[in-house]
């Protein structure tokens, strides 16, 4: 593996762990053994490295949920494996990196933003448009709107001034809101299939 | 009544008008037939009026829920007629002051945001817990994190980079919000007892 993509790999796991306000460059080149010069042979800043694992993570991310888009035999499936993976990258995450990127990486929060904004907003608008013709959701909820506020609680969920970490947890936070989210918009058909899956996948509490 | 009285009800009648950043001081003297050393005599800057109309409203705002509170038979009669209220508040203020606010009087947006988080905050809880009692809404639902998404909508609507008003109507907003909050925390016999007041209601569209 090349330098930079080594450089990359363990800023990623670094910020992951412990957020990236605390984590320095010195941290970065003693982790991987190598010099800090090394490092900015390959990067101009910090906030260079943080923009750069940002991009690559929203794109896979993007494909992520495609491929899920993709392999989901309903509209509901899709909410329930997008949360599966959601919680899964939340887990994954200290809380403090979002905190930290609004702070700190203005650029890059706004970029993540803008990002969400046309390309999750585009997921979120085709699941209700498809759970609409499928009978899923009711016919009357307003797309446009709804998409919005799914968006919003998505970002929501990671404020840690309203949701302290020492007093919520985070996945329950995420779980809460799905599940409040469909039972808003779900028909009789899609509330009997929803309460069916969560029945039969209720020993594990799994993909939701 | 008196001049201080006075320059705060005309400032106020302005601001909803027109906004708060596009009403000067000059504005509000002239709208009064007074000089603008008559209102410095009274307020020190802009800022103080502003601020004193805020908590005014804020006051009247309680204790308006709270009337609404012990009037109603029951939760979703109770958030029914707090849409009504808040549908019939936007109405008549300018979606600026919440812009303007926020951007040029962060004291007073930081004050109102406050007051919301205590009191909102807990008059949305108590509707949870009695939803719950009374058997309107579902027994397992997380009151402390649904009473936080509940207030986020209400400040969320207000959002003009989201749903700018020259493409969203700020009443469809609030009451998409209110009535997809609803199903998603609502029993069999809320949910009923909600159509019902719907089709009652439906002639006029009123109360919601």
């Amino acid at each position: 593996m090349e330098i930079r993509d080594r450089i990359l790999q363990t800023a990623e796991t670094l910020f992951r762990k412990f957020g990236i306000r605390s984590v320095t460059m010195d941290d970065i080149a003693s982790e991987l053994g190598i010099s800090k010069k090394t490092i900015y042979q390959n990067f101009e800043d910090k906030d260079s490295i943080v923009h750069e694992i940002a991009r690559h993570n929203m794109m896979c991310d993007m494909e992520e949920s495609e491929r899920i888009y993709k392999e989901s035999a309903n509209p509901i499936e899709q909410v329930f494996r997008e949360a599966s993976l959601l919680r899964k990258q939340a887990s994954t995450i200290n809380p403090a990196v979002f905190y930290d990127l609004k702070k700190y990486h203005p650029k890059t929060w706004q970029f993540f933003l803008e990002y969400n904004k046309v390309n999750f907003l585009e997921i979120v608008k085709k699941n209700l448009r498809e759970g609409i013709e499928q009978g899923f959701y009711r016919a009357d909820i307003n797309i446009e709107i709804l998409a919005r506020l799914r968006m919003e609680e998505v970002e929501f969920a990671f404020n840690r001034d309203v949701f302290p970490p020492e007093r919520f947890n985070q996945t329950d936070v995420h779980t809460t809101f799905i599940d409040h989210f469909l039972r808003g918009i779900m028909s009789q058909k899609g509330l009997e299939f929803y309460e069916k899956c969560k029945q039969d996948n209720e020993p594990e509490h799994i993909n939701f």
